[in-house]
């Protein structure tokens, strides 16, 4: 059973795994504790519930993906080469899963929104955060690709970001629906056109 | 609880309603049967089992919004008018909806799609086709607008089509994880873009 220190970052993993795979609904605390090797009867000295364990999950994933959006946007490359960094590297993740374990698994983030609908509000509310720092992160890349000369101004604002964002997932849903990580060959050019840049741009 | 001849319409309906507020993972034949005031004995006299049903259900929920595709994409206005109706009856549709029940629902069809994953072949299929069938009809209509001369020709390809969806989707994600219709404000402007269209026009 490890040890207890361990016992609430194995949780963690676990929910996240199983969340991916499974989704929220079907998944009981039993079979979390279970593939994470901890006690049932330890978990709620750890979580209060499901739901709070999930929230944490969806926040962990997010803050893993942060940390690449970050090194991707880093450095002294022009913006629009830098958005590009971010997306080839989400792209690449769903093409390793795949080839790994022969599966598209998709964005937790998009998957446990589409999932809940209106409940379980406070895992809502961690998702809602995630992609407001996603549209912060663009947003902020398209301000230095329009100082750039790369983009109009007017298509520098948070709007545009987030239909670079929706334009991603609705393309990751494809890609799952159909297990196909091709399906997101054509995210850079249709971003480009999102954001009134030149198509034939490399 | 009424005549047999119902009851196959009755589980179906009752399904479509709760596949769309609850998700599937977490519900069962039983809650199903009792919405739809079936007896659980008679429940696989009808369907083989959830995944069957739900498989239907999604057909049916595909069938009767195709129902309101075609009649938008039908008569003798321009093809990006008639597109740019239908896109506006999906966003009405949302914001019905949130007014009528308080919630954004979202689209069953993209809500199954990521909940489901690699599980549930048969849900899976139909959702494929669902997104096949909407890829194709949106395909036909930007060859007209190209015929018409209001997109590039070489944007009217079914992957524009695809990208149009792919937005859409996003969009109602966005609009359902912060129960907002008005997130899909942007969704004209952001078509146009991808269609490379004036981004001007009515």
């Amino acid at each position: 059973m490890g040890r207890t220190s361990t016992a609430r970052e194995r949780l963690l993993e676990a929910a996240g795994d199983l969340l991916q795979t499974r989704g929220y609904g079907s998944l009981g605390v039993a079979e979390i504790c279970t593939r994470a090797e901890v006690k049932k009867g330890s978990f709620y000295h750890f979580f209060e519930s499901k739901q709070a364990l999930t929230a944490e999950a969806a926040t962990a994933y997010w803050h893993q993906q942060r940390a690449c959006w970050t090194a991707e946007l880093a450095g002294p490359d022009p913006a629009l080469i830098r958005l590009r960094r971010v997306l080839a590297a989400l792209t690449a993740a769903q093409h390793a899963h795949k080839e790994t374990n022969g599966t598209v698994d998709g964005c937790l983030l998009g998957n446990l929104a589409l999932e809940l609908s209106t409940q379980e509000p406070d895992v809502r509310a961690c998702l809602a955060n995630a992609f407001d720092e996603q549209t912060a992160l663009i947003t902020a890349t398209l301000l230095t690709a329009a100082a750039e000369g790369d983009i109009p101004p007017h298509h520098a604002t948070s709007a545009t970001a987030r239909a670079v964002i929706a334009q991603l997932e609705g393309l990751v849903l494809f890609a799952k629906l159909r297990n196909d990580p091709s399906v997101l060959d054509t995210l850079w050019s249709g971003t480009l056109l999102l954001l009134g840049a030149d198509p034939d741009r490399p």
